[in-house]
């Protein structure tokens, strides 16, 4: 029988032996058959034939928004058209000048790009396949303060030790996890290095990593990595202290004496400024009004809710506007020319919901019926930026379907103070301006249009008194936009806010 | 010859799959007790006993700065020592109005966080081992711009046929890779889907995608999610526009009078600016000099570089502060009281060196040695934020070795005019105040302190003058602190501020 047995088990185990070999053989063959079918068809067609970009034509045509090709490039252009005007904020310097402008410029620019961290460095990309997990986005510590960092993890293969380290460059690292020293080096230092052979202590200890802003400093981005074996991976921890609330107490009954406050500028019309008062106390007998007035003589107002300063003879139009906002002290400010009139329909109140119900930071009525609705496009390049400007608005407001977003309103609007003083009026504009301001605005205003919150215009009227119509006609003289103050305007353009030309 | 060899393969055909088998069982075997060699140390410690945070007092000792535990918490507290006296900002309503003070704070403070995004969503976490490359940080497109994905790529495993979908909210997706409509669905929709069995097609596709904002909308972050079978990566898509710029140009000669403006603010103390305009001009005889003054006379000031304005009677200090800084027209600002006098060591130049080199936004000086440095602290809270000031400084300044950064400083300071202007001085501040400016720059405004630029103050006089004497006694009431004031600023950081205490 032990023979009989002997003799079936060496044909079992040659054939066991023959089987494996064969199955090796053969896997190790249908494997590369089967690579080559699922390959076949790059194979059959050459890859660099596959892999082709759009032609040029069609990019254009897919990112484009009112005629503007909205797409990172090197060079912005600003090209004429039948519809469109086009301005080369250079051609207003002298060639003499004109280069020692630019340097001038440039000079100033990169000071500017230094303090607001410009230009930002270039993505921080995740690699495929990192055995981590951590935080992506929104970890933000205040200087100086501590944060738990969130979602760190490691899966990677087993291993008989693990060593896991993190470093970071503008604050210290340390974990809440109880360890032996032997485990966690460099607590409250630049680097941390974890190392064990427990990978639940590990998961542990990163769950329970904090940052520590060190160094007073304001908004930065620090680049922590985290590292094991070959793997990297880095995520940002933003530095950056919050903004500290200004609001505004509306009192206990809401009054829209409390809530908005009227602001204008006055030069050399007085009798059209009275006509303005006058309007407004039939409507809203107690709002305060503060009148800026760089006239040559001071006026009397009688009037306990007017408030009314004076200045330099002839100082401007936008030192007066910024003078007026800047003694707010209420959270809605509504600008008003000195040359309108309230009627029936000018609301203030429907204003006031606008504000109070969406994220615009400015929402402009109707001067009769005009609304002057102006967007702005910006392109970015080098040199200066491109500013296109075209009527209209970008669509409907959420929740507010007779109401628009825009970039660009009439001078009737009601404003968050608040916002309205960190752009400010640009006390250089002495004479006529307007767009200047929205311009300045752009990226930090949001600016909304209700057309049905109505305000009048006193028509321009022969002036019967001889004192008046000596006054109308200086206010005439200050009032031409003259070729030197064109000049001046964008001579500002260029130098003041980066700009290269405008559409 | 033949059978020999047969027996001879026989036998090693046997040997083989002897080997194989032995081979195999061995390794599980061996695998087997690794793995619980490895995992031994596990066993042996209950991981419950291993997985231990360090003790609260111990933490409470990590993070602390200046006696103030600066980490996340609930409930911030402001606790009086000896060294420090506390504020609790709500005493200063009566307990009657507290309540529905409470409830408007709350709707304001809502509002105010509604318009900046506020609180932040949690952040965003990654998993391990996610077989994508994506970009962490740092892409940001303009509103209605398009920008590329940089980044992005597929390292899954192998497939016979690759599905990969990338998903957006705020914006539409795109690829500048050319491609049959089977292969890419969903251009310049909100979803994207990519079907291809071509892995290196995949990540050419991959490579060119392009995000495009839709909707004119501020800072938002939208959170892009690419996926593969069930795989999923998020990543954020920063949109926002930059900031216009706001450059000054200092001219060609660079002359201080184009730098820097001064501003200062009077009030029933003619004599004082007198003696502070005489001293300035004694060193620079042409700097523009703003006086903003709330006296019941105006003044007649023979000086053509000094612009006067006027406004209403005892309107108040800060509202005077921010109507003089409202007509700045040059990059920075110098700030002075109206009793200081300049003398030799009172250099501009140094200041204005200081703000060249560096990043603040504030330099301070000395005003006869004192410095009046001091450091904010912030802990915030639901209920209210929690303030702590203490004297001194953060460090040294860099590249300055004898200045230091701070939160506050004496009222003698250069300024970014721009920066001055976007925190402003709150023209509900009458009469005394002056650490309230700082507060509301908490996070806005980086300051410094050079103490080797010295003023002078002129010293309370016995005044010959009658008109003087009644002059000054008018002045002095206005300017006691009287305990309704105190009352007011504290109520004003209540709500304004959204504070609960301060030490």
């Amino acid at each position: 029988m032990t023979i009989l047995f002997l003799w079936f088990l060496k044909r079992f185990l040659f054939i066991i032996g023959l089987g494996i070999i064969l199955f090796l053989f053969g896997s190790m063959f249908l494997h590369a058959e089967f690579i080559s079918l699922t390959r076949e068809p790059s194979h059959a067609v050459p890859i660099a034939q596959m892999l082709k970009l759009l032609p040029e034509e069609r990019i254009k045509d897919l990112f484009t928004y009112d005629g503007i090709w909205l797409f990172p490039k090197n060079q912005c252009k600003c090209e004429a058209t039948r519809q469109q005007e086009s301005y080369n904020f250079q051609d207003a310097y002298g060639t003499n000048d004109l280069p020692a402008v630019k340097a001038r410029r440039q000079a100033e620019y990169e000071h500017f790009q230094r303090r607001e961290g410009l230009p930002r460095p270039p993505p921080l990309l995740a690699q495929p396949n990192l055995p981590f997990g951590y935080p992506v986005h929104g970890v933000e510590v205040m200087p100086l303060h501590t944060v738990p960092i969130p979602g760190l993890q490691f899966e990677g293969p087993d291993a008989h030790l693990y060593e896991v380290t993190l470093t970071a460059s503008l604050g210290t690292l340390n974990t809440l996890a109880d360890t032996p020293d032997s485990v966690v080096q460099g607590r409250g230092q630049k680097q941390l290095i974890i190392s064990t052979s427990n990978r639940g202590l590990l998961n542990f200890i990163l769950h329970h990593v904090t940052y520590t802003s060190t160094g007073y400093q304001h908004h930065r981005v620090d680049m922590v990595s985290l590292e094991s074996e070959s793997s990297v991976a880095k995520f940002p921890v933003t530095i950056r202290h919050p903004l500290i609330p200004k609001l505004h107490d509306p009192g206990p009954e809401r009054k829209l004496r409390d809530l908005v406050t009227i602001a204008t500028k006055t030069f050399l019309r007085p009798h059209k400024l009275k006509v303005l008062l006058h309007s407004i106390r039939k409507y809203y007998p107690d709002l305060t009004v503060i009148v800026a007035d760089d006239s040559k003589q001071p006026l009397k107002i009688n009037d306990i809710h007017v408030e009314y300063y004076t200045m330099p003879f002839g100082k401007g139009w936008f030192a007066g506007r910024n003078l007026a906002i800047s003694q707010v002290t209420t959270k809605y400010v509504l600008w008003v020319d000195d040359d309108f009139f309230f009627v029936n329909k000018t609301k203030i109140e429907v204003l006031v919901d606008v504000l109070e119900k969406t994220e615009l930071d400015v929402v402009g009525g109707s001067v009769l019926g005009n609304v002057f609705q102006f967007k702005l496009l910006l392109e970015q390049s080098k040199s200066g930026d491109c500013i296109h400007r075209r009527p209209g608005s970008f669509g409907p407001l959420d929740s507010f379907p007779n109401c628009v977003v825009t970039s660009g309103v009439v001078n009737f609007f009601l404003a968050h103070t608040e916002r309205l003083q960190r752009v400010g009026f640009d006390p250089h504009l002495q004479r006529v301006a307007h767009s200047e301001f929205f311009i300045d605005g752009l990226g930090s205003l949001f600016v909304g249009s209700c057309p049905e919150v109505i305000i009048s215009h006193q028509a321009r009227s022969q002036a019967v008194d001889s004192e008046l119509v000596a006054l109308e006609k200086t206010y005439s003289i200050y009032r031409a936009n003259t070729n030197a103050q064109v000049q001046f305007k964008l001579a500002l353009h260029y130098f003041k806010n980066h700009l290269q030309c405008s559409t």
